[in-house]
């Protein structure tokens, strides 16, 4: 968890609307077969300049493809989400009904298709209903309001349990500035870039490379930092609109130190707020990864830990099985020493330099496993890289909801 | 599954004592708590030539670094397994334990500690009781017979539901050789070199180094090709040991084919039916990767799909969420392309060049997942590589087994 003095930045209520200059909604179009919201909608009518990351993955669903060709870019005017259907796999059907979407939602904020950005979730593999979307835009355009975050975020979601926002304000040297977000997670969530689905706004002003620098720091040490369930989806996205609506600047260094830590702040709490309502969670584990010759080790060794079944598995049997723990580090293909390699549960050393402190057995251990939050070192004693991943347990819910998924 | 003609080599009952030249047998020293059988010795009075593959996890158990220093080498002359103990991250107390049941072992055998390979397997950091084990290797000494395999695979079992064995006869130009073999799986099984136990004994007359290469050959294809749950085991280790009483040699290049074709049919065997005992496994799925640019390819795409917990909870679900298939491939950092990609379920096309066919909403789909062995192909499309993995599904009593494993 990022830390930050509270004069820098505190935190406020809302999400994408929080920062001047953006207008939001959601709603349900009809993809859901529960009648559930499916539908969101932002509008930034002063225009923004924005940046997107985008999954890693070659089978990109039709949204992330229109995205990935639009930014960084000048002048986005709105994005339009759509839940329950990915529109991944589906070919060039595919984006030409992403290509629909976009259009239409251009002609109700009355831009170019150019400068509406697109993103869909759910199942890979069916066709899009842009027509339900088309239709239902005028409406969303109706409902726009500025303090329709919540609703937004709420469309997004998929097997998310709750809507994932966040927001802050931060004093810089031209004027206070804010920063809103919100992100849906659920399953099929190993980001590789970006996320599930997040959205970031800010009224602060940037250009479209410094919103892109900002945003790929940020997601470094938060979207990239978290795990459910080791799955990278074909539909990752993270967006970044910068409205300039308060007419701030980044105008030093101390202001852009600033700003670029409120922006991993506010990534960070959707990113965990992603892993704490994954499917089927009861537990969030925080694993910090320290001690190690270089940034690509302590991730491959963290990675490694946070995607172990039998690591999560433990997790949620509340047993503090740390061998499984060393075990996943040592298959991470890193080069770690079990003589050198500390492991700590909370306070608590459980192997130190090859050998078990036999602390993995005690009454104290037991009751840090039994805890919601649950925090794991590894020291791998060989430098000093670190880092700090995120992940939930595997539990039965998480079966039956993806045994049922599509059924 | 490898198919041979049945001129070639035929299956026969038995395990590792279905060779000529060795004796097993299995008892319960005590190690675990329930008292079932937990230690499993294996004799070859005449000295064998051996050869092992172990885990290329950083972290080692103790009992695989004595065998890593000792093969391959002739003159090996016992296998001593205990399963209840991993004897891993023990450190030098850990070597110290693992070096005296050696040590007892050779004793009750006659032969140099040198000449005996030990095994581990079970809760990763507890201290392995080698009292225990030392004192009841006399009793085993004395049950060691001819017909005692079946003995050995159960007491190496540790969350296993069967013991699994298999055994060939091959028909050489000098006369009739056989191979026989046990192993254990159920969990933490994404083997790399080896599978977490093996032991394969032939009766033909092989170098060490022949028993090296083939052993390696064979389990590229076999053991190298299954994953229960991503998790490779700090302990895997793959024996084989050639008594040569036959007075058989590898004579002719079709006599190395045979005996060849005929070992991995043997390890084909063996890692089908771990996978088959998966923990919480239901069902058996075959993962064909065809059409690769190389082999490294189509290794990185056959890992990403049998990894996938997405895929594995639609396996168990009965959903031919096919969609989860391609994103795995996607995300396996193998370049590949959907447009290129077909993906079949059984012989049902669901996916081909780039869009979906249809079929993976048909009854003929739904009925093809339900069945208990579940074939799927998915043809890049770029080359001629191609190669096999196996992998169970994830259900509700793997993650009940690995919750409670501990406690």
């Amino acid at each position: 968890m990022v830390r930050k003095p509270l004069d820098d930045f505190h935190f406020i209520d809302g999400g994408v609307t929080a920062p001047a200059g953006f207008l939001a909604t959601g709603l349900a179009c009809g993809i859901k077969k529960t009648g559930a919201a499916d539908l969101a909608l932002l509008h930034c009518p002063g225009g923004a300049a924005a940046a997107g990351l985008f999954t890693r993955n070659d089978v990109v669903a039709a949204p992330v493809t229109l995205g990935r060709e639009r930014l960084p870019a000048r002048g986005v005017h709105g994005v339009v989400i759509n839940s329950g259907c990915a529109n991944a796999c589906t070919g060039e059907p595919g984006l030409a009904a992403a290509r629909e979407v976009v259009a239409a939602a251009a002609r109700v904020l009355g831009c170019v298709p150019a400068a509406v950005l697109p993103c869909s979730t759910g199942v890979i593999g069916d066709p899009l209903p842009a027509a339900k979307i088309s239709a239902a835009l005028p409406r969303a355009n109706a409902l726009l309001a500025r303090d329709g975050g919540h609703a937004f975020a709420t469309a997004i979601l998929t097997t998310d349990t709750v809507a994932k926002e966040a927001a802050v304000e931060v004093a810089l040297s031209g004027g206070t500035v804010r920063i809103g977000g919100c992100a849906k997670g659920a399953g099929m969530i190993h980001p590789n870039m970006a996320t599930m689905l997040a959205v970031i706004t800010t009224d602060v002003i940037l250009t479209a490379e410094q919103a892109h620098a900002l945003l790929t720091a940020a997601a470094a040490a938060t979207f990239n930092r978290i795990s459910i369930d080791g799955d990278t989806s074909t539909n990752d996205t993270l967006y970044l609109l910068a409205s300039g609506t308060t007419g701030v600047t980044l105008a030093s260094s101390v202001d852009r130190e600033r700003f670029a830590a409120a922006l991993k702040t506010v990534c960070g709490r959707l990113a965990q707020a992603i892993v704490r309502d994954g499917e089927g969670a009861t537990k969030l584990a925080t694993v910090h990864v320290a001690g190690g010759r270089s940034a690509e080790q302590v991730a491959k060794v963290g990675t490694a830990i946070v995607r172990s079944p039998l690591v999560k598995t433990a997790l949620f049997g509340g047993d503090a099985n740390w061998g499984r723990i060393v075990c996943a580090a040592g298959y991470a293909g890193a080069g770690i020493t079990p003589e050198s390699t500390t492991l700590r549960l909370g306070d608590l050393v459980l192997f130190e330099a090859g050998v078990p402190t036999g602390a993995g057995r005690s009454q104290a251990a037991a009751d840090l496993m039994a805890a919601a939050d649950i925090e794991i070192t590894l020291d791998l004693g060989q430098g000093h890289a670190a880092t700090t991943f995120w992940t939930c347990d595997l539990s039965y819910d998480y079966v039956r909801i993806n045994a049922e998924y599509r059924t």
